[in-house]
């Protein structure tokens, strides 16, 4: 399994992905799942890839060639050629169509699951950051402000704390802690999601520099925030009082709260 | 969809279920998930549901008939007439089986998703409490104390404060209020999971009464839990320090750290 998390906030955008893939549970291994697409001539763009490992790597080359041009005289269609990242999000698009259309008829033969999901962002040129999650048929949408995240992978275990804390004014610090928490529950509750972590943040404000990290296993602020969380939560689960409804001197009225007799 | 939890810890059995049912988002209802299969002559069995409505009522339907008996002579076999919990567990599993024989070929072939499971918890006469969860398949597992918890349903969303926060030794009044923190966060990111809940306590010590309880949209205890773990999970999220790798001066050296580069 994967966890990768796209969050567009209006300070700018964040993507987060673990790096533990699996055939199997006696097959771990690590993976990047953070792949950059564009970083030259004012484009920035990175995509996350959920799914079948062989069938992201097949989209991800088919990228890096390019895909065929529409007529014989032109260059193959790349990244770095389209002049908008709707354009990105279409041709990435198409190149999951395409690698589904090769791999899928004997995937699906050999009873392998060959989904894939991905998310990609970036921003090209002055033009604005975007964000987008394109499904296993090529079809996408993008991530918007009253919603300011999309998840691959794993998501439901990550996507309370989300729901809760994510919203598109939160500041840039505080929603890259809010990404990591959600990875954090998710790293407990999923064994196939694992550390190291692949972050990376591009500030709206572009005099901000655009951080690229991998969070280790033992990387000392990933550490302190799992450790921390995991104690705020007790300690607020403690402040909660116990439900009256257990209480020895309610035993006697709650058979007639009961809707079952 | 559904979501139902079992708890079985040292003091005792807890049952909570919700009550949200939907075919299509268009059509939403409210049923009860949580049945009781026994309540006489020491028997103390509940039942709680998940998946295909119509597969659900028929398996309930059928053990409230009995099973047919194994020889002409004999009675049909009823939850009542078990001479344990396992048999309980083994007997609904044989309804649910047979329920898939005869309603799925005709749902499969309608396209409509006919799978359910059931988790099954309660004691019979002076014998333990006991805890099953019964897969569509008819198979079952029994609860453990390394694990106390079982869950049918939408599971992920809740799934993360039960592993923190779920073990053998946890108090019954703490259990049924992690329970309730459990159904808090998966009511808040899935629709499809909703109030009121039903819950039931069985204590393992006899002399303390058994609960029964629904818990309506307008109940105190549940409405103040909401609001002060929503308030607390912010203030414990706020305590938490930012990230270092975002402040001003980690820029310089931020590229440094990259694998990507």
């Amino acid at each position: 399994m994967t966890y990768c998390v796209g969050i567009a906030v209006r300070d700018g955008l964040i993507l987060i992905s673990d790096t533990r893939t699996n055939a199997g549970l006696d097959n771990i291994s690590t993976y990047r799942k953070m792949h950059m697409l564009a970083e030259t001539g004012g484009y920035l763009i990175f995509c996350m890839s959920a799914g079948n490992l062989s069938v992201t790597q097949h989209v991800l080359g088919q990228l890096a060639e390019g895909l065929p041009a529409i007529s014989p005289d032109e260059c193959p269609r790349r990244i770095a050629n389209m002049p908008s990242m709707f354009r990105v999000a279409q041709l990435v698009g198409e190149a999951v169509r395409a690698a589904g259309s090769e791999l899928k008829p004997a995937l699906r033969a050999a009873g392998v699951n060959a989904g894939i999901s991905l998310i990609v962002g970036g921003r090209i040129g002055d033009g604005p950051i975007k964000l987008y999650l394109i499904y296993d048929a090529g079809n996408f949408i993008e991530c918007c402000p009253e919603t300011p995240f999309l998840q691959i992978g794993a998501t439901a275990y990550g996507k309370p704390i989300l729901d809760r804390a994510m919203n598109y004014h939160t500041s840039l610090d505080e929603a890259v802690k809010v990404g990591l928490l959600s990875f954090d529950s998710t790293i407990r509750s999923d064994l196939s999601v694992g550390l190291p972590l692949d972050l990376v943040v591009i500030p709206a404000d572009r005099t901000r520099e655009v951080i690229r990290r991998r969070i280790e296993r033992d990387d000392p602020y990933f550490t302190d925030l799992s450790a921390r969380w995991s104690m705020l939560l007790n300690q607020s689960r403690a402040a909660i009082p116990d439900p009256p409804f257990l209480a020895p001197r309610s035993y006697g009225s709650s058979s007639e709260a009961s809707p079952y007799e």
